[in-house]
């Protein structure tokens, strides 16, 4: 069902991909965006290539106002269109005063999302009027943002659970709202919890029973909602709201990046731009940098190990045909193939791993060496998984028999100091060895291990001038042993660069600090391999 | 459709939980389990109540063979049967000299699942043999195991995909294992490529045309395994493949839990003992804990976050009612709501925590002050989502008007010494005031934090006795603004406990020993506030 060729692109407005990461995703446990953090978002998600961006409540709050006043002038969209979300007029006041909806106008977006009820109950509890004016207030909000020239969406709020209490009030407030001249009206599971069958059932009936035009808005409550999305289209709706990685409140929301990879690579349905999905992977990290979250490492297509294989069953299956274990080329969505090296993996992950970083492992021994080193290492907290640099390392010194270093240490110390005046001071000292010659070096920093990396640094650069273009990016700590308070075992995760290249390392100690020196040790080591020198030069 | 009465259990043998976290699971990258994880694991799933525990491949590997052996003397099994996986016997060979199918036999599992190739690709490609010697394998196998006595479930690794390539062959894999005597034919998306709407199709295929009991297992690649296990099962599949949390090789496996909570609580149908299902949480969490993953905070239904609310508009709806905004009660699964204090609740959800946490804020400009104190906290990094104990403090302080302290730090020192020997020495001194009285103190750790928190300790213990009751629980480090080497900021989570209560308490530097020390000061300060002291006591 897959296919290499998603065939011509033509942006059209037959099915919209409409991503609320801005607004409904910004609702998850954790997310905290400023509107620069929107900013680069939006456009993250229009070099994707999405229809419709939502970018918030303008009004609602400070935040929101200034982002929509901030992209119209600071961003030039290529794909998408931005849109503002709002709530209708409230009851029993005339549209024309609401301040809410005046907002709406004010924020300029040509779109606007309208949050109506579709539920009786809701009705009555949470917006406290009656059935029939939250009818009226539907149809006077629409009417009066299509007076003023605005393209209108529906959101039905609580649309299933409404459907199964009143199938016909539900199918009343889609009519109100299509009949004032909403373009798309959106049933939402806003609870989320509705299986795709379900969902596929009442969108049929919706499609059928109003000629509206349907869009589906899940939430992932009972881990359905990619599924719940994709039944919806089954079924006729020609609009999609997704966020960036499922970011939403609770669970989450439906997932963007399944549900167009699904579109374009199961349904054969060009939902994005040409070249789009092949930068899906990246994407998706470069916003979880910007949300400040981790990247999910097991999400579907862009995870880092959505494609990665460790089984000894399935490692030697793959040696003879990666296409066996991969329902699609990783490559499409911008993701690769990776071998786990673990305790699970046999030989044949060690020699695969081995080809992949260049090594050919042909001698039984070696590889036999390798894996037991491997388990013995792994047994203590190491992760070679997550720490190729450090693998490699590790592979080098078994194929030359001995260690592959350019420096050794003699001694550290780091003193952290709060003095009364609450200031804090960190100070480090090494005594290392390189090229034969004893070096003392210190630093200071705002951490210990900062000032430790900058007193090895300031150690090494005299004897090793290609220092100067590597750079520590991304700092990682875990403690491994949970439960044990600060006595855990901590493992540190350290990725380094040089411009061209990045490489992650690993340390394991009880101390955060002697963990955070040999994840140094081996980044530092690994860069002067990268830069070409060899131990003994 | 929710439930509150499960109705009566009766053990059945009609439909089938089978869990595969001890086998499938355990290939999920990070994950390494010992013997004695897979043991405690296995009681955790036979508690839970399901129906097979696949334990693992005797033979394959000795931790596994091990496993079975322990298994056997230690576990006194409630629910669940033990499953040993294996694979059909070698091709040109007789069945009786396969090693591979003697270690099943001599695993003593009363069940055996059976891997076998049901696609002519893979039989060509990995078993390198003709589908004929494949269908032959099927049957020998299964008839020599069922010769000795044992019940057989086959799973037919890439079926969909070997339906598709060639749906009679596939069949005949199918009717070879049926009629040979397997109880379940159990039909694997091996590479998660699969959609609902096809798995469906192709089950009610399979059941129509072969008469034989099927069974479905499902992997995440497209996010769609759990909607992909309930499609099999509305098409006639009686028997589900799952996995703790989902775990799982690559993306993950079909997840245990929000498939038996959709079985019970959308479908009606016992599949769990009276009970088990409002264990969900705390198991998942538990089975977390010994795999070594942090529980995930977004899973559906055992998710922290899975009932939790931040939006203010939905704050204020749920004070209303709660049930407006979950589609089931969260006790139904062992969870809770929770109101999350962020900068984009409202007073609405600083009110509710308020009254959660047993204040009653009445004051508007009380509860705004809290509000800005809030966010301008959470703009440095802070998270009081997290730590509730600091954002107590933090509520104490606004609601008191100064201060609820019971020491005061003066200044800390925290040396790290690695000697040329290898060995690290921690040693840290506090110099801080209790009681109006000045403490020096100094301690040693295995790490600058733990040095400094034994410090801190016994500064105070002298004063505080009530401390010693008070324990460090567990203690994560997170780097906020990754991708700038060791000088991002750090953020700290200590969680602290007194044997009946734990709490969580928050701290942010741009040193993670200054970081902790935070969070060390308001553990202890809320301990002892908890043991009934007040300042000035």
């Amino acid at each position: 069902m897959t296919t290499d060729d998603p065939g011509p692109w033509e942006p059209t407005d037959a099915f919209h991909v409409f991503d609320t990461t801005l607004r409904d995703g910004a609702q998850r446990e954790g997310i905290n965006l400023t509107v620069g953090d929107k900013l680069t978002i939006a456009r993250h998600l229009d070099e994707f290539g999405v229809g419709f961006i939502e970018g918030g409540w303008p009004g609602a709050n400070p935040r929101d106002t200034e982002f929509f006043r901030r992209a119209r002038e600071e961003i030039d969209f290529r794909n998408a269109r931005l849109v503002a979300f709002g709530a209708t007029r409230r009851a029993g006041t005339d549209v024309a005063d609401d301040p809410q909806v005046r907002a709406l106008l004010d924020s300029e977006a040509s779109v606007v999302t309208l949050v109506a009820k579709s539920h009786e109950r809701h009705v009555r509890l949470a917006l406290r009027t009656t059935p029939e004016e939250n009818l009226a207030m539907v149809r006077d909000t629409v009417a009066h943002l299509r007076a003023h020239g605005r393209r209108v969406f529906v959101d039905c709020e609580h649309f299933f659970d409404g459907y199964a209490a009143d199938p016909g009030y539900a199918l009343d407030v889609v009519r109100a709202a299509h009949g004032a001249g909403a373009d798309v009206v959106v049933l939402c599971d806003t609870n989320g919890g509705m299986l795709p069958a379900r969902i596929g059932a009442v969108v049929g009936d919706v499609v059928a029973g109003t000629g509206a035009r349907i869009g589906i808005h899940a939430q992932d409550d009972t881990g359905c909602a990619v599924a719940n999305t994709l039944a919806a289209v089954d079924a006729g709706a020609t609009h999609v709201q997704c966020t960036a990685n499922g970011y939403g409140e609770r669970v989450g929301n439906a997932n963007l990046f399944p549900v167009v990879a699904a579109l374009e690579l199961k349904y054969d349905r060009r939902v994005l731009p040409p070249g789009s999905l092949a930068e899906m992977t990246r994407i998706s990290h470069a916003i979880a940098e910007v949300v400040n979250l981790t990247p999910a490492t097991h999400q579907p297509y862009v995870g880092i190990s959505a494609f990665a294989h460790k089984a000894g069953l399935h490692a030697s299956a793959i040696k003879v045909d990666p296409d066996l274990y991969q329902h699609i080329d990783p490559e499409l969505v911008g993701n690769s193939m990776r071998m786990l090296v673990s305790d699970m993996a046999g030989r044949a992950s060690v020699e695969l791993k081995g080809r992949e970083l260049g090594y050919d492992l042909d001698d039984r021994d070696l590889v036999g060496r390798i894996v037991e080193r491997v388990k013995e290492r792994e047994q203590r907290g190491f992760t070679y998984e997550a720490a190729d640099a450090s693998f490699e390392l590790l592979l080098r010194e078994a194929v030359h028999g001995g260690p592959q270093r350019f420096f050794r240490l003699e001694s550290w110390r780091a003193i952290t100091d709060q003095r009364a005046d609450g200031s804090v001071d960190n100070e480090a000292t090494v005594r290392l060895w390189a090229k034969g010659e004893r070096v003392l070096a210190s630093g200071e920093g705002n951490g210990p291990v900062n000032a430790l990396d900058r007193a090895l640094r300031s150690g090494l650069e005299r004897t090793f001038p290609q220092l100067a273009r590597i750079q520590l990016l991304d700092y990682k700590v875990r403690i491994l042993e949970g439960r044990h308070g600060t006595q855990s075992t901590t493992r540190v995760l350290i990725t380094t660069g040089d411009g061209t290249a990045e490489w992650s390392t690993v340390g394991v100690a009880d101390n955060v600090i002697a963990a955070s020196w040999q994840a140094l040790d081996d980044a530092y080591t690994y860069g002067l391999l990268r830069a070409g020198l060899r131990p003994g030069d």
